[in-house]
């Protein structure tokens, strides 16, 4: 049995790396930069090359690599085979194998980033002795990730898990990013939260400590801990969006816990009252009682994860 | 190896059983009735009754039975435990156990009769040849069960797949049965079909031949069918709900089909049409695929559910 496992997450700029023991402990990170050119082409191969210096460095032979998991921007399947990922240039093709290959046959796991960033959570942060869990990343989109029974839930096409996609406001009149309207993902991710509140500031005239600041997310939550009472307007409808959003993902499929991360996360524990409560009004009874903590890795999540695809 | 299972599907007033082989082909179904009193006391031992009167019938052998499954109306977790089922007087036990032991310790598999219903559907009906389906059962509520990877979803707490109660529309006074309001069952079911048609004739004037008939989702869709304009309205907004609803659904889980069973489903394809068309509105465009059918097994899914969830 090896003694290391490599993690790696695949971003449009920048590919984190992580060195693991079998219990999750990172002892070294390090990052490369995404070069996307020709269609991605160099992507794997840097990765590899990066991974076969790190081994050289720190004297690791093949035989004690577990294995390489590797989180990337699109939907992939339960067998390592990518969709598409147009931020990379990539087309349909079997991670798992090319990517073993440049590795002189390591053994690979690859995942959706999404998914991944869920699956470490549930080993080393937020979700951490929960088996089955929803993570939710409230950052320029709404992403989500879905564990059940420990295992990541891929989909029938690798499309399971995209919470910021579920439709929540009707006659919404701005797109969002996937071409409908009303997602989710258009009222709880940090830009959300920012349309959220011009909305809610255009309204009327009431004074607002956000009248005389640049507006974000984390403006926003600041001025509801001040107790900014049309801050808490803003704080109540994005509780409201998200808190029905989540409720409608609990009454299918019942998990243990919901995992809250991403930049609007920073928030802390006030953005989760804002969530509970409202999830509470909508969600069937049976899944009152499902729990909500914050995320812990931050951008690490996806490290771990990839890390844990491996081991299984 | 045994040649007979037997299929159980427990209701309020009347058990349902069929003696299946492993293929799925039932040789014999029957029926006795539910007998409620002292908390549902006798519920369980009349069933091994009828099984064991069966056995001797047929003169077979405890060790030609591969097991006994059965489908009770309440939250049954991974384990045979149920919760509680208030309709039976029921409270917290392993049914796997208790009924195993009534059988002179037969195997026992236990469900929820929707789960259990949705596997049915898998194995020998509208659900043929996939793997991970939502059945949705439009009866008097709306029921939900979702099968991932050939086994049902069960939930953290037994309570996944309550489609019925996903939050749909804001605003509405009227109470759903759970307590809650604007829940999807209160538009999509029998009754929720009639609610629609109700407010859409109240509106205004407009001539329907649904004025002069008494409202019911049949009398609904046979005037669609027609081409009465307020029916078709009427079926819209139906669809409209329905579909935003299951697209939710797709765009958290992405399953490879939805199964569409229940008095309601009657319609036939004329249903599916409606809710297709909406459905594609609203969900992420990686679920947009997703397959629609018919369920086919009618009240019989149930017994067919049962016998599999022995087979697993």
């Amino acid at each position: 049995m090896g003694k290391y496992i490599f993690g790696v997450d695949l971003g449009g700029t920048t590919v984190k790396m992580g060195l693991f023991d079998p219990e999750g402990n990172v002892s070294e990170k390090w990052e490369i930069p995404t070069r996307k050119e020709n269609n991605g082409e160099k992507i794997l191969p840097d990765i590899a090359d990066a991974i076969k210096a790190k081994m050289n460095e720190k004297q690791i032979a093949d035989s004690e690599v577990i294995g390489v998991g590797i989180g990337v921007p699109g939907p992939v399947d339960g067998k390592g085979v990518i969709y598409k990922a147009p931020n990379l240039g990539w087309g349909e093709f079997s991670i798992k194998e090319t990517f073993s290959k440049l590795l002189g046959g390591m053994n690979v796991e690859a995942g959706n980033d999404a998914n991944v960033a869920a699956l470490g959570e549930m080993w080393r942060g937020g979700g951490k002795g929960f088996n089955s869990l929803v993570m939710v990343t409230l950052g320029t989109g709404v992403g989500g990730g879905i564990i059940l029974g420990g295992q990541i839930l891929t989909g029938s096409t690798g499309a399971a898990g995209e919470i910021g996609h579920i439709h929540i406001v009707d006659g919404e009149h701005e797109k969002c990013g996937c071409g409908k309207t009303g997602c989710l993902e258009q009222y709880a991710s940090a830009t959300g939260v920012v349309r959220l509140a011009k909305r809610r500031l255009e309204k009327d005239d009431e004074p607002s400590v956000l009248r005389n600041e640049e507006i974000s997310a984390k403006t926003v939550f600041d001025a509801v801990k001040e107790g900014d009472k049309v801050a808490i307007e803003i704080a109540e409808q994005f509780g409201d969006y998200l808190g029905k959003g989540l409720a409608g993902v609990a009454s299918a499929i019942n998990p243990e816990a919901f995992v809250i991360g991403g930049g609007v996360s920073k928030a802390g524990e006030i953005l989760l009252d804002y969530i509970v409560k409202n999830y509470k009004k909508y969600v069937f009874h049976g899944s009152e009682n499902v729990k909500f903590t914050l995320a812990e890795l931050g951008n690490d999540a996806g490290i771990y994860g990839a890390a844990k695809l491996v081991l299984g």
